[in-house]
């Protein structure tokens, strides 16, 4: 008789962003005539770039001719595409990284869930808190972890965000495999300075240590002495690997592309303490479990990295941050602390009062959808997450209504 | 220091593909005049369906408006394509399947990949011989095998497709946890009968083992007598997962559409005897590593089973089927033995001499690339797959040297 995999088991049984869509509907159920502003998951609202959309109408026209058709492409993606990626997203920004360590995917969210599957189910694992639920529940399970209990998993390692280290982790004191890191954070919305950066490279070097660096949001970051990138850091060639993703800055959330930096020199030992490239076994594992990305869809990704397309996506990524500074500025004035919102779309505001309270007073007084802090690990009790992606007039009206409650 | 996944060391350093790829540059670089005509892999050539191109360039028009934008779609697809997909391809033909068990991905590869996760460790499975490689490959990286040895993975049970049984593997003798099957066969092309599969579902049902059923080519399937599901088979709903895909008859392999079918009512114990539905197991496990199929090509898809799409499908498997019945009665008339290319785009040839040398023949004296069988598994040996993935007058052509040359 078969079995499953009883690690599976372990999840916790809801997931966040199902309940609060489930409070959601309750409430319009109730209340048909209240229009419910959503400032709670991060999807963007904006339409795809004008070169974005020719490109892909032409990566269309192209499936249409035998001649310009094309079937199974290279399953890291085309050199077309992660040609101009390491160009523009890190040669011209002076980090080493060429065309062929970058994988093409269709989201960050599979590859941040599958690259553990790498490394040995003895790895230490770091975290944050709060925390993208991805990178816990594949190392749950993948079974790396013991069982939920009071609020964590057992085996893991949480490195704490709270308001008195600003939201900026702390080295684990513990000696650890595996350090997920993602700046400008979700949820917090804070961005790690070099020098914070810096420290997490050189603790992975010294103890021979994986970063896996989540920069989805970095075409966010407006103050140019922060790193766009870990590669702008020393030695992080050595020890890092970037996933990014072109969700939210291009608005690919429904088109779906992203990429993930493997360089080569990262390794990792076999049981008989071999140094194994991490580039090779990305390549074994995308190259029998992924079929490369939809054509079309590469061909529009291409267009972000022309003139007109860097342009679009910083005038949209301008648009949201513009919605993120009114957010900032408003719960600033309402006397609560707050971070992000700056190099970030979120807004992770310090309510002071249990967050699922927070939610359902911002909900069914405002009508306005947060994030519950909480639903991102322990440390986000008393917090909400509020994201910047709507229009400006919602985000406008919303704020008057939060002002009304609060 | 981290430890990476020992499994991946098991895998055999060489993938098929890249070593032919390798032998025809190597051919080319030295004949430079020649032209190859491919018959190796199963890769479409012809132009997508009209009504695809017009739903495609539609739905990128919806991401051009802030009014029909969207978004994060259901990771597990949306409705309009789900909903005609059970219609068509399951209630039509009498397969008890709603839309609800169906989850749309971006390809067969990936889910025959990941679909494992979901079992246990110790689950013993079982594969045919030859067979595709990702369902070996993927069971060897996630830690179910032994080492390679002798051409084959020590603790997986191989089901011989030979000769003397008509290439339809017989049940297996020991028990088994998970049975991997595929028909319309690759590579074999041939297709099992209503009763011989209902042998395995049987076996499945008596045993509490699970049968992952990969059907991508049975739009390929002309004699209507045969099952295009396993749904056809009574008590298949209880035990068995299928995987079909858009790549081969519709050409998605380059823009990528598939699904999988996961009926509920499928379980697998956990640990203390109580049944857990692979249904909700695996919507847990698509909800936190996938992030849904892009937008555009899921409306591309729901063309295809429109009428006029599911027309011009047809006529597309149609096409690769008459050079396929071309190739089948080359091959007999030259006096070789084969079976496939009557319900299948592929031709497995018993070359009644070694693999590689055929293929290397094939190549070397008539320019044309086939895929040598023991690249499928050690019953591979002796064989060669010839794919109609082509023009009818290539396929011609390749016929006309082939039979130079044998």
């Amino acid at each position: 008789m078969i079995k499953i995999n009883q690690n599976f088991l372990k999840l916790k049984a809801s997931y966040l962003f199902v309940d609060i869509a489930q409070r959601v509907v309750a409430f319009q159920k109730a209340n048909p005539d209240r229009r419910v502003i959503k400032l709670g998951i991060g999807d963007v609202t904006e339409p795809l770039p004008e070169a974005v959309l020719s490109a892909f109408h032409a990566g269309v026209d192209e499936m249409a001719d035998r001649a310009t058709f094309r079937g199974y492409g290279p399953e890291q993606g085309y050199p077309f595409l992660r040609e101009r990626i390491a160009l523009t997203d890190f040669q011209q920004r002076g980090a080493d990284i060429s065309a062929d360590e970058i994988f093409l995917s269709d989201g960050s969210k599979c590859d941040t869930g599958n690259f553990q599957e790498l490394f040995s189910l003895e790895a230490k694992v770091a975290v944050p808190d709060p925390v993208y639920p991805v990178y816990v529940d594949t190392n749950v399970m993948g079974g790396r972890t013991g069982p939920y209990r009071d609020g964590r998993y057992e085996g893991l390692v949480y490195l704490e965000c709270r308001p008195d280290n600003g939201y900026i982790p702390d080295l684990p004191e513990e000696s650890v495999d595996l350090i997920y890191l993602c700046f400008p954070n979700n949820p917090t919305g804070v961005m790690a300075t070099r020098e914070q950066l810096r420290q997490f490279v050189d603790l992975a070097r010294r103890e021979k240590a994986i970063i896996l660096y989540d920069a989805a949001y970095c075409a966010f970051i407006r103050d140019e002495s922060l790193p766009h990138s870990i590669y702008e850091i020393p030695g992080a060639r050595e020890v890092a690997i970037e996933f990014r993703s072109l969700s939210k800055n291009a608005g690919f959330t429904g088109t779906r592309c992203a990429y993930t930096v493997v360089p080569k020199g990262v390794t990792a030992a076999d049981e008989e303490g071999n140094e194994v490239e991490l580039h090779h076994l990305w390549m074994s594992r995308q190259s029998r479990k992924f079929n490369g990305l939809s054509y079309p869809v590469q061909r529009a990704a291409s267009a972000v990295y022309t003139e007109d397309g860097q342009k679009q996506v910083r005038a949209l990524t301008d648009f949201y941050l513009n919605n993120a500074k009114l957010i900032r500025r408003n719960i600033l004035r309402l006397g609560f602390d707050c971070v992000g919102g700056d190099n970030s779309p979120y807004i992770w505001v310090n309510m002071e009062r249990d967050s699922w309270t927070a939610f359902d007073l911002l909900l069914n007084e405002a009508g306005v959808v947060s994030t519950p802090g909480d639903g991102f690990g322990k440390c986000g009790k008393g917090h909400i997450r509020l994201s910047a992606f709507n229009s400006y007039e919602n985000v406008e009206a919303a704020m008057e209504r939060i002002a009304r409650v609060l």
